[in-house]
């Protein structure tokens, strides 16, 4: 995934484009790159790593010159996190200039055949085959060679193209990858994000799969796949932006962590009214929920452990089965689907790949979908039967914190409101209740509790790699407590079931091996106990993360973490929290770079 | 898990004890003891590590005089694994002597309860309450002892016993861990499996759960949970014990991995007949086929990956949805599951305990159980309603390979049988039987294109940790082949979905970081090669395990696995190979104990 932004208008262009793509670097950052064109001629300057970097190269875009212009920030799919493999791409001929967010899969074939004809390659991107036959199908005439050059194309793309021979004007072209137009006065945009555009305009134009736009100074004409032009409704965004910087805090991710009673109050206060759950933006019917027999919840990375954790509230209070799929693996699996399945689909941006592509699989095979996301107008939330916000408000640092326990939230208020519905909670409502409107109080005790975490990390960040075990709810929230660890201090955590650990991993433990163990589950600890016992007669450190006053823990345990005694329904809200912690003063301990992770970018708009 | 052995007769005790619990060594090697009876005194050898050890120490059993005695094999739960917390346990007095194998969840309280009553602990495991209790209880009669003991435990418990004022005999009792005696002429035994018996007798009696018996030289009584007399069976078995010598081979293992040509020729032979998938010993009617909603498999370790590689086979060919759940999990998850559900459960062994338990819990919420198993009069094939058996023989190595292999092939025929049975395969029968009787050939094909695994070997077998990524039927089978590098290497291997990489854990990935990469799913490579790209665009080193020929993936790879081409639906049974060989070679490379990788035991009777 990368990002991508163009710029016409009076103005220098290269000044704009910098500050875009400084919004969008939360999408990738291998490699920057901008195209301007002054009259006729077109200037690119490249580096590798940070926008910081392009600034100080282009002296802010002052070596730069010119009005119209294009730009990309990159995270590497094809080909290394090089100059030559930085974006733009120029044509042989030097007439035209390409930026590009997605994959081409057909991108070899596009190759060799462009290489007989006699093109030359400079990179070993596959985007720099869509600017050789924007070259090869030019004849004056721009749409008619972007229309030529998508028809050979199979991906994903949203594209940005500049042409020397075309001053002035800067062409947009969206295909399963985000795309954003922004309509200013005397001056236009596109970028890959609002957060790119809102310090310029609020005015925005949502591209759709198939359509491309031509955008001057003064006008955007926009065309369908087949070339025709079309007029598209223009929104007005408000979003304050303001929200999120980081406030005091020294990363992001610190920050949003301590954002999250209020992330999680904000997702519950609406949805409860007159001691009820109410999801009035829902439309599903009582009958229609009784209908479903089956709900599949589909999502990668972190939202996916968020659905490992909602299964279980979901399957004891509906009593309706709950199988949490990878997104990435449902859409080649043939899924068992029909029309009594519900499918959830999570995505923090609403904009990843892998999550929009099973959406698309699962309402193919009849499914009724339900989206749970907290970007507003995303592509999720645009293609869904269904949409349920997170309001978890912008999240900037790379892994998410207040994303993943506002997912959470959702799951468990979907839950009791499900059941309510048919009828399963008779009595307990009130109790059920009060437990979730217990849960932004618990995660600010759970914050309280844990003054020692930032000297735990400090004797556990060295560590080769960490076991993260628990059994039941446990188990799930372990899973988001390992890749939390992994993603921001690239420890080799993973995340085991208490009670498998003896059936082959536990031949990894060893002297001094840290084991993190999650006992805040009161029916299962004592087997989880046992567990801790198998590991430590065999030298293991463990770190125990349980409530206070658990003394059967507390007596074995190396280390602890705390939380409030709280509900096992509804803990993983709360428990996750010592472990996000956890993983962020490892980080910060070894150095890491917190809220732009090595490797990875904040939404996977690639599959 | 533990093995425990007793012997009572005119011979000397202590060689004949040793043999057995070299036999039951596979079932853990931390400690081992031996406590035998001359006249009235009890005479205890204990030593940390291998039985070899043992015989050293007690010159081969004659420094322990008396025909009369028990002895046991450790496997750490509860203590390290010291001298002090080997077992025989004696009681303060020196009047008993007690080998236990299981967990007494209870200890705690027991023991505080006997520490207040003025009894003294030598050591820091569970089962020293037991000989404590039997001194409080017993007042001349042991019969009478053992049953108010057991009546104070909690856990699973398979025991023997001797006591200096009953000469001549040994007494065995069973509670949810497997004991066999052995029924000889002037002479019995008891022992954790028949392999410990077999040298000697092959009359064997199964006790169940809450029986126990009294042996001496001449007679066998058994007794219920009541203290009951009561009469049980005595079972001849028919076992060949040569064929679990290592023929030739450095490791059981490499043997194993050898021998599955054969083994899964074995499994298949017999269920195809006249053109048809047979299952004779199933019993399922067609129209009880018919009547399956939902099956859940459920089992642990390499059965549990086992199951996750059948699931596509039967969801595919028969359209049931298929959950594949740990059983350790299953038990206290309060599963979804009804008279419609078939919950199918895997055990090389058929003693694993979580799995017993998660088939418990299955039937008593009244879902049809079916049983894959390798052990014949196995507990989990004596519970379940159906059994199907894999004839993988006997199984040595605590890694397993062929058991795998087999449990794999009996899922893929009961996949062809239930799609047969509910017509789902006209016209694909011999299609689909001709790609399962490939299924031996072809893995001496994987033998023999990969020469290159010890040199492979050599290149990898010093990294810090390993990722194992696929998608689909691949992602399953970098599940085992993964678990293989860890249980026998102790490397950090960690199977990933591919797609599912990117989302968080591609943070690890750094320059020189292997990947081993699966694609021998044609439908899903494409796909799978993205990602191969991705990880190589950050520095890593691939190797790609595909089938021949595959000049897209060859390309890319820096090292290659090949199978041969092989159809996707049934391909576990042959990609794996390559796996178990590398993590063969890599953990011999590494010096490992192959055989007996530390801290692992071939069954886990223990929870």
């Amino acid at each position: 995934m990368c990002g991508i932004v163009g710029f016409t208008g009076a103005q220098s262009a290269a000044p704009l484009l910098l500050d875009g793509l400084k919004k969008l670097e939360y999408r990738g950052y291998d490699s920057a790159g901008i195209a301007v064109m002054d009259g006729q001629k077109i200037t690119v300057s490249k580096v590798t790593g940070r926008i910081a970097n392009l600034c100080e190269k282009t002296r802010d875009g002052a070596d730069v010159p010119g009005s119209t212009g294009i730009g990309h920030t990159r995270w590497a799919t094809h080909g290394a996190p090089t100059e030559e493999n930085a974006h733009p791409h120029l044509s042989n001929d030097g007439r035209f200039a390409v930026v590009h967010n997605g994959i081409i899969e057909n991108y070899m074939q596009l190759r060799d055949e462009l290489i007989r004809d006699g093109y030359h390659f400079e990179s070993e991107t596959d985007t720099e085959v869509i600017v050789h036959l924007i070259e090869m199908y030019y004849r004056g005439n721009m749409r008619k060679a972007l229309l030529k050059t998508t028809n050979r194309l199979q991906g994903s793309y949203a594209l940005g193209v500049i042409c020397s021979e075309e001053p002035g004007k800067i062409y947009a072209v969206r295909e399963a990858s985000p795309l954003i137009l922004g309509v200013g006065i005397g001056e236009n945009y596109f970028a890959s994000d609002v957060t790119a555009l809102v310090n310029h305009t609020r005015n925005v134009i949502y591209l759709e799969d198939g359509e491309f736009a031509e955008l001057s100074c003064e006008t955007i004409k926009i065309f369908d796949c087949t070339g025709q032009e079309i007029r598209k409704k223009v929104t007005r965004i408000l979003w304050d932006v303001q929200a999120a910087e980081k406030g005091g805090y020294e990363h992001f991710m610190l920050k949003e962590i301590m954002e999250q009673p209020g992330a999680v109050k904000a997702t519950i206060a609406p949805r409860i009214k007159e001691g009820k759950v109410v999801f009035e933006e829902l439309g599903l019917t009582a009958s229609e929920i009784g209908e479903i027999r089956k709900i599949i919840i589909t999502a990668c990375g972190s939202a996916y452990y968020a659905g490992c954790a909602g299964k279980y509230a979901i399957e004891k209070l509906c009593r309706i089965p709950v199988e949490v799929v990878l997104a990435s693996e449902l859409r080649y699996s043939d899924p068992l689907i029909d029309n009594r399945t519900l499918v959830i689909v999570i995505s923090q941006s609403g904009e990843t790949a892998d999550t929009i592509a099973a959406l698309k699989e699962c309402k193919a095979k009849g499914a009724r979908t339900l989206a749970v996301v907290n970007v507003v107008g995303s592509t999720v939330a645009k293609l869904a039967d269904y949409t349920v916000y997170t309001w978890a408000g912008p999240e900037i640092a790379v892994a998410t914190t207040k994303g993943y326990t506002t997912q959470v939230t959702v799951l468990y208020l979907l839950a009791v409101y499900f059941a309510g519905q048919l009828g399963r909670t008779e009595g307990e409502d009130r109790k059920l209740l009060t437990a979730l409107q217990a849960l932004p109080r618990q995660i600010q005790q759970a914050f309280d509790l844990n003054a020692s975490i930032p000297a735990l990390a400090k004797k556990y960040h060295a560590s080769k790699s960490l076991f993260f075990i628990g059994r039941n709810t446990d188990y799930a929230i372990a899973l988001e407590g390992a890749l939390k660890m992994k993603e921001i201090s690239y420890l080799h955590a993973e995340a085991y079931a208490a009670g498998e650990l003896k059936h082959g991993t536990i031949a990894l433990i060893e002297e001094h091996q840290p084991v993190i163990a999650l006992c805040g589950n009161p029916a299962i600890m004592e087997k989880t106990l046992s567990n801790i016992v198998e590991v430590k007669s065999r030298g293991a450190e463990v770190l125990a993360l349980t409530f206070r006053n658990n003394q059967k823990i507390v007596s074995v345990a190396d280390d602890l973490l705390f939380i409030p005694k709280i509900d096992a329904l509804f803990s993983a809200v709360v428990e996750i929290v010592p472990l996000q912690l956890l993983a962020y003063y490892v980080a910060r301990e070894n150095g890491c770079d917190i809220d732009k992770p090595k490797n990875l970018a904040k939404s996977v708009t690639v599959e």
